[in-house]
């Protein structure tokens, strides 16, 4: 059994409760989830939910099956179970600042080192295994060392953390005192790419991911120009547009924002291709008609053998939030194996395939179909058995 | 030195004596050749083109440069060198049948078996150690064995045999006699996919590599399904419309060649995603003004996590025949290779990079990223030393 | 009050149907019929449909409600008012040879002679004032004059005579005996088209109104190319695929039905753009899981100021029934306030907006744009109130 | 004879000049210009371009060859006769504020008040019947009324008034005291939008057309828009990058350039469809390989008949100077003959048709097509021939 506990209740957490209730109970196949059914040796009746947090005042101590009745709209079944589920108030420190939310949070009824304990005792009570931040996006610093982050939590300078970093900060201490724990970073916030977490996870003997779950149009990119990289190709520039109508599209009309995703999308163009490319590569505006569809747009030009440009263009429509969860399920899965196979700190071969920006700060970017193949390896390599697909 | 003919001088052919040239003089960079300058440990300099052979009668006798000059129009220098390269009388048997094409052929002066002998003695002459065939789309059927090929020279059956066929067989012939040599057939016509050609290669210490170069959408479409096969996205339909403006189009109005390239097109589905899915993969049309740049269109749906439907949209504008010319450099180099390290026969790893449908005919195609990786390391393992990219 | 009988009920008639009892009670806006509530001065309630007839077997006999169920799917509610309305045997002539339906047919049981009485006593009793035409897509060849369409009546000459030109005779003689009717037709079959028929409509003091309703990608095309040459842009070539998973789509892989469409698909070109263009302009294939909503991508490439070239790509998903049915309900309208103003025979400015080839047989295509202002005009002519726009 | 004096000498002046002397010499056809060859009754050689200015450091003094050449590149022939005709230095005021150029301008050695003696002087040799204003767009407010416009005059308050204003200023004083004159203003400055200047034209029986050329993608969305609206298919809504590599370009990534641009691009929507939808229509980034050819990418999606959706996506490489030079040949051709047959202060159907945002300020936008038909009224009343197309 493997218990996670859900950081952010948004539409990325009611697609993940809602497709794992219906996966359970065999009323939906996993398509979307990566390693699917019979790999990894992790049954999905195995997997439970066992809390979660939000700030959303019209949230907060609602049940899973209400608040999913109403943000995932008609179309989707929503299953009776999740009516037992209940939404915990959790820790705003201003993450949905600025947008249309009327937020509540715990740190109004206590310092930031009573709220520590108070998350560490409750989720001792969880007992749970792997942590799944889903905030929306905010906009944070990496912290300079153990020293700074301490003094913080200790000095309670609630400007100078986020949400993310102190659920993550609190994850880590119940790890090291509790139960070995996982800590799954599916925004843009660093923490697998901020040295001081993964050094805090590593002497707590846990393990963060991330960061910012590689999910809509980037994964896509990064194939493709491994595609135009294996042909030598010569890239001349890049036009992503991302358009949605989701809360986090909302929330990426706020510059700061916004400039937390150009990071974590635009580092892929120079690693993979091996030189610089002018690139436009963002999520570009927010229309609310398109919902949780969002409109990616596309468009790259390259020099093909003899001199000659061709062109190529991409539209996409994706429904942005059921694709992070069906990634989420996979790293609950591959998250506690790694765990289990003595990964501390953070794992790249991991991160390298689920995440846009993946962790250690130091490394690269690469194309997901070579992470894919490398997590397989990696994954074989702890005794993991797979269904046999063509190896390379 | 790698001494090289062609056989079938097109498009594809003038590009490809062209770009060579203009890579040599230092004119041109090497994009759209897979392995670019530094890799591979052979340069550029080493290849030679020692002959060509055609049956368009507007061709035969003229040189490389005045053929490269109304061929490939305004805008690409075409070096002066190639006036000293001349086009020779090839072998017909109707391979341009039904096109706009005044033929000639050297069958109308001898028959099958005088021409093998006449062939193999002019090759003895240039030393070719490999041989591109890129003639226009033939319908052909595969031996039953080597008996009735065999047969079929004997009697000069011309009915029963394509150029494609024929010169393979005298290319086989010339392998066992003079110089082991490499036939590369980048045309749809089984070779590398006909177990009979298989192992007469083998018997002659050569190498037949095929069928039907990996260019325009059809490897894209492999690294797409391969990359929504990671995520597990159940596919619902593709549709791959092509439509072009040069010869292999008008070509493909053909009925019985269009089904050629559909065989080798549309085996890529199944292998990759592991389950049938409807599909619509074709060269569509001839559309004069498109000349050599064909338009790609692609559509593919598929089932996301939660039951919901994502969609992409894909347009290309490919010059199709560079894209090919820049392949067949690296085939020459990649041939060579392989037949010196002793592969007899044919070549998986190098075909499934390569090809649209890899011999031998009882392999599975796999997507392209993949194949990639997989050549690397059959490179490697050959002590061919590559320039550093990060390895799966 | 408008009476309408409906000739083949496939998808479009089960969308016309339902979402016409639907605007009726409220539940749905008239979206996609062009004149919309307040114009025309004719309410939706006046509309009825009084009979349908089709040769589908397993359709004979049923309801309109269990006939929609069936075919719409989920997602659309189906009034209940439809169990009341039942679909009739029709008259076959081998108009859905080829497709996978089991078809029943009147002339089974009669001659041709025969059938025209009886249908025509039936409508008496119906007493319809208008005919819509939506069999699949048939192929047929206009007669040469009235006595040869005469003489296969009376020689009971199956094999010359569809049996979209059967109702029409049939149609027109009700029309002379008893009541002034207007046929619509909206597949690519020549009615309006063939002077035979106009001329016979016109002695019946009748309307026909076609041919093949314009609803789908064309009248986009017709509109860009319109858009185009208004601004002088010199078209080089215009590709046009279309794949759609509906029963029209599976009848046009049959070679002679596709004929019938590219005919009145590709007529538009020169007509509005005043010079030849090369063009692939067609539906491309069949894809089933499409379903009714079909695949369109178009390319055009033009010459723009200074001889620059331009290009442009439109992808398109349209339900392609609701389009047509859309259509269908104005007219209904505009047939019946056509015919009343006196229009007989047929009526360029009505067809011109409607149709993709509209009849008399040497009218010219417009862009629909245009023809929609010419169509307000003669509207207006007629005393029509229209709801005030921009008047051109 | 008219006489034409450009204001701005960028890459559209370029493209204008060195079009029209093409078209003059008879090595080009008039693509791209709307009323061609044998339209308007103006031949191409009656127009001259009698002079230009400009405030670019690198430009002022050079000939309009030298200009060209290095603007437009390799693949445009350069008429030589060009060389005869140099740039002149204008009135900076800030215009290209922000962006990589080094700018000179007349009013560092003259009050605003001297300036406009010194030009109208100077234009009084000239004798030019249209101005053509082709400035990068530049942030500017109306004016109030006529007497603040004219104190900021006097008072030589610089900081109030764009570059774009003060030439129309000093126009309509040549207009007035010379010469009946066009100013036609091709960028989205308020002029013909903006009262004071629409009243100061007609008080100088001049005539000032505006404002922001139509090119580019917008009117295509505004027909495409009429399309949907003729329809009555209801837009959920609509999503238009553009993103390009030229100077304008990089201008609109100074924000408040960029509002000028939205404000004119999207009042479209509401005016063309009656009814708001939520769009996101703008000026998406700069990227600097893409070159003087932008990208633009749409995405529409609609409720059709029985409310199912459809979607239209609409990917557009264009040539942004020429297209807009092309427009300009026929604004001077036909605000000659508007302003010949008495048109002063402005002129709605001129502008209607070539104008992004037509004024007067009070007018509505109406779709392009529509335009085109009022504006071929407009000429026909006034006498002009123009070449036999269907009329609507």
């Amino acid at each position: 059994m493997i218990r996670a506990v859900i950081l952010g209740h948004g539409m990325v957490a009611s697609h993940l409760v809602v497709g794992l209730e219906r996966i359970k109970n065999g009323d939906l196949k996993p398509y979307g989830v990566p390693f699917g059914f019979r790999e990894l040796g992790i049954d999905f009746n195995d997997i439970e939910i066992v809390a979660s947090y939000d700030v959303d005042s019209r949230k907060v101590g609602k049940s899973m099956y209400d608040v999913a009745v109403e943000s995932l709209g008609d179309g989707i079944p929503i299953p009776e179970s999740l009516k037992e589920l209940f939404i915990k108030e959790g820790v705003h420190l201003g993450s949905v600042k600025g947008l249309p939310v009327e937020a509540v949070g715990l740190e109004s009824r206590y310092t930031l080192n009573e709220l520590v304990d108070y998350l560490v005792d409750e989720w001792h009570n969880y007992k749970p295994d792997v942590f799944l931040n889903m905030l929306t996006t905010e906009h944070a610093e990496p912290f300079k060392d153990l020293e700074e982050l301490e003094r913080v939590i200790e000095e309670n300078d609630v400007a100078r953390i986020t949400a993310t970093q102190f659920y993550a900060y609190a994850a880590a201490k119940y790890s090291r005192e509790h139960k070995n724990a996982v800590f799954v970073n599916v925004i843009p916030v660093p923490l697998a790419n901020d040295p001081t977490y993964v050094k805090l996870f590593e002497l707590s003997k846990g393990l963060v991911l991330g960061d910012d779950g590689a999910t809509g149009a980037t994964p896509l990119t990064a194939d493709l120009l491994e595609h135009m990289s294996e042909r030598n190709r010569h890239v001349l520039s890049i036009a992503q547009f991302n358009i949605g109508g989701n809360m986090d599209f909302l929330a990426l009309t706020i510059p700061e924002k916004n400039k937390m995703k150009e990071f974590t999308k635009s580092s892929i163009v120079e690693d993979i291709l091996g030189y610089e490319v002018p690139h436009y590569i963002k999520p570009t505006g927010y229309l609310g008609p398109l919902g949780d569809k969002k409109f990616v747009s596309m468009h790259i030009e390259y020099i093909t053998f003899n001199g000659l440009r061709d062109e190529i263009f991409v539209n996409y429509r994706i429904n942005d939030s059921p694709s992070l969860a069906g990634m989420c399920v996979d790293l609950i899965r591959i998250g506690k194996i790694a765990l289990d196979s003595g990964c501390y700190g953070t794992c790249y071969p991991v991160n390298a395939f689920f995440m846009k920006k993946p962790g250690p700060s130091d490394a690269k970017s690469i194309s997901k179909i070579v992470a894919y193949h490398e997590l397989k390896r990696f994954l074989i390599e702890r005794g993991i058995s797979l269904t046999t697909r063509i190896e390379i």
